[in-house]
């Protein structure tokens, strides 16, 4: 074993969820940038939100976890008004398809490479 | 609301597992493809893997979410020599830094736009 697997990470200490959105946008991207920017700045504000990771391979599939401290925060940020709002407009507009999954993280680690 | 927010497709029947591999790689990319082809099939074969999402930014972040029907899956998927050995070189070569997020699946849906 080289040096550097010897020094895991954590990412968040369990328990915390983990809110898996997987998604296929349409052509349709107009206001779709913005209101991404505005609901990044949202959820900061939602007691329990810890954090979210984003990719997204050019022309095909985009995934979103939001990491959050329990349910009350996943609940608290899915009845947020502005963000209804946004999902609505994402189902009429933007979205060919995407899932949802709510899932309870029972176990993190994380490795970085040594400099 | 439009008929399509009305016709929501579960991604899979929980409970489930989901296995949120979040990384960004080195320079290094000499045998990356390969191993990663050859994992996608080797996983396959796991009694309990019920598929994968994958997404990558490029030269940015990538996140990969494997599904599995429970942690006997997962354990026996992350004792598989193959894998092992690829992990390894992973942390050795192609991972300048990783998160593993194992969480169990409470609640998801899925949207598919009508046509």
């Amino acid at each position: 074993m080289s040096d550097h697997s010897l020094a895991p990470v954590t990412a968040h200490a369990p328990p915390y969820y983990a809110v898996v959105f997987t998604s296929v946008r349409t052509a349709d991207d107009v206001g779709y940038g913005e209101t991404a920017e505005r609901m990044e700045e949202l959820v900061k504000d939602i007691p329990g939100y810890l954090g979210m990771d984003h990719a997204r391979t050019p022309g095909g599939l985009a995934i979103t976890v939001g990491y959050f401290r329990d349910e009350d925060a996943i609940k608290e940020w899915s009845a947020h008004a502005e963000h209804r709002a946004a999902q609505k407009r994402g189902r009429a507009e933007w979205y060919e398809r995407y899932t949802l999954h709510i899932a309870k993280v029972e176990h993190s680690h994380g490795f970085e490479r040594a400099r």
